[in-house]
């Protein structure tokens, strides 16, 4: 390996990922190298797959192959946060952009990205348990990821909350989006400008340690993790019956988020709300659970309440979430 | 939907899922449509992930979009079949062709896509517990299976052979391949003089039920699909401590291959061994286990003896793989 620059053969990179990801642990029974790996079971299993592709989620002008090689591998761990769960191994079907294609990564590359996401799979002491490699026309990671609940053996689900509910958010909001609009605009240099937005698109970190806290929390009825922003996941999590009283002051807003949209004549409300890619932890609790979120969750933030009519408020005014689907075309 | 002829956002693809596959199952505890889904546990899990993408593991201009459907599930099931196991469900990263690209696919395609995949599913009981979606410069299906042991408890492994075992096949090996090559050639006009060898390069059947099968016979000590052909996956079969004396004569050759071999001037016998994407089983047995195998699995096909030297033979002739490694350039 160490004198190549390109990796030729579908065996070059099933070295380089057997010297990144170890092949033994003990949930694998049967590791990486047969038809199918074999892991010890468990009480229920929790399962979710991501896709993240070249130019459709990241762009390899500012991402380095280190930050795509995390961010794939972060935000199916958050999605394991928002259901309250220890995620416990994952797959990785990887397509790798052929010689031909702009998107050809040097071994070098290739390093650099699986460094980067077995670091973040040590940190959560998870085991590669197998996967898929193809060519093709750019650079794609398909991960599936799963887990189990906690001690309580409680897992958050959405739509779980009751009208008089708080709702509240671990993580920043509109933070990544402000990093990924800079990004787009100015590219690398967006760093120098805006550090954190940039660093929250680029390293987003799943919020394990706060879903398995709050799965703890009895009156904690439900969680999500907020990837396409508040105002489009908060219709998803309160469900068609609910609506939702939300107050949301200037001083919560990320320090970068306030400069971004003042840098830009934005409205930083609003740009909060409409966020993509958070990766925060949005969950509802009974007004009893306070407590114990302020204890155990200190870093959360409440950003309203539930309600028994369909409507939804912001501060005190109407709101209307039609507006805010930047969805309907793919960004 | 009835009225649409391109599927324009998530939504339409999510109620195109839903129609074709039930979100409620025994096995799976919370459904689609949250951050994960939750499923029963199990005593032990096995697990694989494979890609299927345009242009590199199949073509549009013969592949229709239910032959697309149905070999990307497939190909997974067999990864199960390989392991003597059943398999307990799946989850689906789907790349969508946008509307620039080549390979944009109408609402109707994507009908057709769904329920080959569905009618697969259902055949094998098999939930459809989630995925996602990307929009992608061509068609791609990520798929991460996983399954259970049978009755015995037993998982079937590559390298658990021994000097004296026999070699069996389930499955016709080169039937694909000359499928494939017919294809390529001819196009869809191939399944007029080449119809098995087609059909098994579209429409692959796992031998799940083999898989089982085997698993219950003490005396078979191991198994594996065969996906790359026999000259490939051999090896990695045996191990590299042992060798092969392979003995399969013309007569077991199946009949496309025998004519699509003449008709191109190739070897019959190479082409088999050659093969590619046959998904046969491969297994060894102790000779002693040949009644049981007889009995509940009629239709192997014996092709040989493990040996204790590295050699290998076919026919009683000295038989050199490395010619055989088709796979140096991806194809």
């Amino acid at each position: 390996m160490a004198h190549c620059t390109t990796l030729s053969s579908e065996n070059d990179f099933l070295q380089l990922i057997h010297k990144h990801f170890p092949n033994s642990h003990e949930r694998m029974l049967i590791g990486r190298g047969d038809d199918c790996a074999q892991l010890r079971g468990q009480d229920s299993i929790v399962m979710t797959t991501d896709i993240f592709l070249e130019n459709v989620h990241f762009r390899r002008s500012y991402f380095s192959p280190a930050d795509i090689g995390h961010k794939a591998l972060a935000v199916n761990i958050s999605d394991i946060a928002g259901m309250g769960c220890r995620p416990t191994g994952f797959s990785l079907g990887l397509i790798v952009p052929d010689e031909h294609s702009g998107s050809f990564m040097q071994a070098a590359e290739w390093d650099e990205f699986f460094q980067a996401m077995s670091a973040l799979a040590a940190e959560h002491n998870l085991p590669l348990t197998g996967g898929d490699l193809s060519l093709g026309p750019c650079l794609g990671i398909s991960i599936t990821i799963w887990g189990e609940p906690g001690e309580s053996g409680r897992v958050l689900t959405r739509q779980s909350c009751s009208p008089g509910d708080v709702l509240f958010v671990c993580g920043d909001l509109g933070l990544p989006r402000a990093g990924l609009l800079a990004l787009e605009e100015l590219g690398p240099e967006a760093r120098k400008l805006y550090p954190g937005a940039v660093n929250a698109h680029l390293r987003p970190l799943p919020r394990i340690a706060d879903g398995l806290q709050l799965a703890e929390i009895p009156g904690v009825h439900g969680a999500m993790d907020i990837s396409d922003g508040l105002a489009r996941d908060l219709p998803r999590f309160i469900g068609p019956a609910c609506g939702a009283d939300l107050n949301i002051s200037a001083g919560e807003i990320p320090k970068d988020v306030r400069t971004y949209t003042q840098d830009n004549g934005l409205n930083p409300l609003h740009f909060t709300l409409l966020g993509g890619e958070d990766y925060a932890l949005l969950g509802a609790a009974s007004p009893d659970a306070l407590d114990a979120l302020k204890t155990h969750l200190p870093h959360h933030t409440v950003i309203g309440t539930v309600t028994a009519t369909t409507a939804l408020s912001l501060n005190g005014e109407p709101l209307d979430l039609t507006g805010f689907d930047h969805f309907a075309t793919h960004e």
